[in-house]
């Protein structure tokens, strides 16, 4: 089953017309009434498809937004590419996608290839500095490029402090914030602040262990070390900075003999859902991944660009996920 | 940290050279030795990128790749997208990305987008019968197009039979095979061929069942209870199409208060891991993810299309999970 695709000659044999008429049709200029009939008879005849992509070129547009991620197949950043993508598709935008792996370089290489590539805006999400295009419409996710690029973010403070108060509803009196991450500022370092700040607002006791991307079990293990005393842990609520690291350091503590939640309770950060079963991985601040994309693609295609905020933080929840006795 | 692009105008008067000259240089057409020297070092100078995307139209060429997929935001599918979009970013191919939802009118209206954008060719796993552009090098994901189109998969029906095999050597008498996907014809049917034709050789008594996407529970409940005397399933291995059923089934059956692996064995059709810790959802037959990415891009960019191979099945693996004795 194939199909050569029409042109614009076809059309004009097809009508018994000149090429120069088909063309005034198909770009709204006015021709005699029974031309554009014959015009339109026959581009409908042979399934012609005005190419909006060369419309596109003439009008310096061309419907394309460029999403860049630092991966794909991790199941945040998957979900947030699917429903970019879905919204976009809805208003009939085509969405390149670049992944970096959050390197600089493989980073500032994408933007080359966006500034050659002809897009109408970006949508990334990077872990470096990056020097933006002028006029280029962008949306930053997680992390403040500059005053005229609008952030688009969970609101990780308020997690932050959600995270804190949940622990110490739930009987926790010395809780910790464990987190790993990149060492360039980001949105999300807000969510060990809010921690910081709830803590400190009820005068909580309070332990704080930030590390870079990278660091290794060892770190965690001198931090709980540090805190045993006759092989009991003095911390009794963990909040981690994702649910990755919370995973991660569920599995240490039970190897250390500590039992979740009853010894330790942990909140993580995401709302990673399991495969299949839907279940969290942990109990968890849930991040809005489709409000995040929705107004990712709202402010990247708004037409009125006076009104852009700087930052948006969208309302995050807490879930129950097993790790923490409620 | 803005940055204007430079045009080739801004050269040209950085050189002081006519706009011409510029033209001639960027696109190799010769000059006078001094005018290169000039125009080049003006371009180093300026940060001028050579816009091959303009160039790309002149050449009737834009180095994009459109992939597209029924969701981006499932194992399987997001980890594909990943390994492509490496491959065509380390070739110097952007990537389009369009999801689906495997519906008919939604994979029709990406193949649309995608004839009026311009683009070098089209990865795609379709779950529909589709109008392929003609001239337009195009690769197939796990279901034949036509002949032209090369279908890439995994060795569904190899690994049909290995699971089948699996299942004996663990002790199996009695294996049962079960599917819930689409009606339309595709590659992966071949897992239940492979696993009746391996049972048919071993002249073993075995049980197949085959539903269509959205079957309910109910029906394999029925399945089950058919199959069960004194409170014991006479079934003792079950080969299920994908992980995620297996995962479905696995469930269903310890409700029914039949264990796993105890009294019957499962191995599932993919090698989805789990999040943060990598391990398997259950014992399954692995696809070679990324080389089935790889052969995709290797495919659709052969400059020799003269051999081009209708289909191309790639080794699979099998891997315990947890889910069979071994």
């Amino acid at each position: 089953m194939k199909k050569t695709m029409p042109t614009m000659k076809d059309v004009a044999q097809e009508a018994g017309v000149a090429l120069g008429t088909v063309s005034k049709v198909f770009n709204g200029i006015p021709v005699g009434e029974s031309y554009r009939i014959k015009v339109e008879a026959a581009a409908k005849k042979l399934g012609y498809e005005v190419n909006q992509y060369a419309r596109g070129l003439r009008a310096g547009t061309t419907s394309t937004i460029a999403l860049i991620l630092p991966h794909v197949d991790h199941p945040f950043f998957s979900t947030l590419a699917q429903y970019i993508c879905e919204a976009l598709l809805q208003r009939s935008y085509r969405m390149l996608l670049y992944v970096t792996a959050a390197q600089p370089e493989a980073e500032r290489e994408c933007l080359g290839m966006v500034r050659q590539n002809k897009v109408d805006g970006v949508i990334a999400l990077t872990y470096n500095q990056l020097e933006v295009v002028e006029g280029l419409p962008f949306v930053s996710i997680d992390r403040c490029l500059g005053p005229d690029i609008p952030c688009v973010a969970s609101d990780n403070y308020t997690g932050g402090r959600l995270a804190a108060e949940k622990l110490l509803e739930l009987g926790c009196v010395h809780p910790a914030f464990l987190r790993v991450g990149s060492p360039n500022l980001s949105e999300t370092d807000k969510r060990g602040d809010g921690f910081e700040s709830l803590c400190r607002a009820k005068q909580v006791p309070y332990e704080m262990l930030r590390l870079d991307d990278g660091a290794e079990d060892i770190l965690f293990h001198e931090f709980f070390r540090s805190h045993m005393e006759d092989g009991k842990l003095s911390i009794d609520g963990i909040f981690c900075s994702t649910d990755l690291l919370a995973c991660r350091i569920r599995t240490m503590l039970e190897n250390l003999g500590i039992r979740v939640p009853e010894d330790v309770q942990i909140i993580g950060f995401d709302g990673i859902r399991q495969f299949g079963t839907g279940s969290l991985y942990c109990s968890t601040i849930i991040q809005p991944v489709r409000k995040i994309a929705e107004t990712c693609v709202d402010l990247l295609l708004a037409k009125n660009r006076s009104n852009i905020p700087a930052l948006v933080c969208l309302p995050v929840s807490y879930a129950s996920g097993g790790t923490t006795n409620g």
